[in-house]
């Protein structure tokens, strides 16, 4: 048996959970950084028997992967708000780093 | 030697890290979901040496198994409250998730 | 391959994180108690290989051992804040709890 510990971007959370839980993985959340006031990140273990590693792991890699986003700018204080006109930029978000490590047991009380 | 990783719910935490304590345990408690604003988990790490795993075990499900529990519920929001009788509605708490993980070995500084 | 999971105060976290990084250790910081609302704990957790591992805990002891710290008290409130003059006391600060564990695999998406 294995423990899986993936630590995702908090926007991806909800989404790979729900994709697990189909795939009939069993996750636990832990806490995530600075709740609604900031950008944070999510720990998910995910505890599955050997042969289900590869499995879990492509759910996490199409759920969490890297890629580029288009973001509106925050508008710049001050300034001559009407004249100015925002212009998406490019973001990096996603990703995900995936421990894997032997497990003894586990158990639910 | 053991690490024991608990994932139990908050209100749990207080209670398990006393009973734990007793029993000459040392927990080490991660952050938990939402502090104040919202019910969240909290995660305990234990490390222990292998013949008291079952030990920490038994304390865990002492304090911290499902069990049903008497809530009151919200009043309704507008309404007439003056006559609404609130009818206490039984609800599931409690609840743990324990991974066992062999470790090579445990520092403190 | 292992991973270092490391519990230190908040106030130590950057500095650790920083030297960890000099020393090409590439760490993964989760979620902190409490927020700006609350001193708490961050939980590094840090994938190496086996001969790096005492190099990673010397950096973890170099930044992070427990220490006395002279500080102001909180000045009381009500009574004569005039003729009130606080008096530096000695508290212990910082402190790390280590777990070393075996892993099978690290990955990065
Ligand atoms: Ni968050
Ligand atoms: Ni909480
Ligand atoms: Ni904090």
């Amino acid at each position: 048996m294995k423990l899986i510990i993936a630590v995702i971007q908090d926007k991806d959370s909800n989404r790979l959970t729900d994709a697990l839980g189909q795939g009939n993985f069993k996750t636990t959340k832990l806490a995530t950084t600075g709740g609604f006031l900031k950008e944070g990140n999510t720990t998910l273990m995910i505890g599955c028997e050997d042969q289900y590693v590869d499995d879990a792991l492509d759910i996490i890699r199409d759920n969490c992967s890297k890629r580029e986003q288009m973001v509106a700018p925050i508008s710049p204080m001050g300034g001559n708000a009407d004249s100015y006109i925002p212009k998406p930029v490019k973001v990096e978000v996603g990703g995900a780093t995936v421990f894997i490590l032997p497990i003894e047991s586990f158990v639910q009380f």
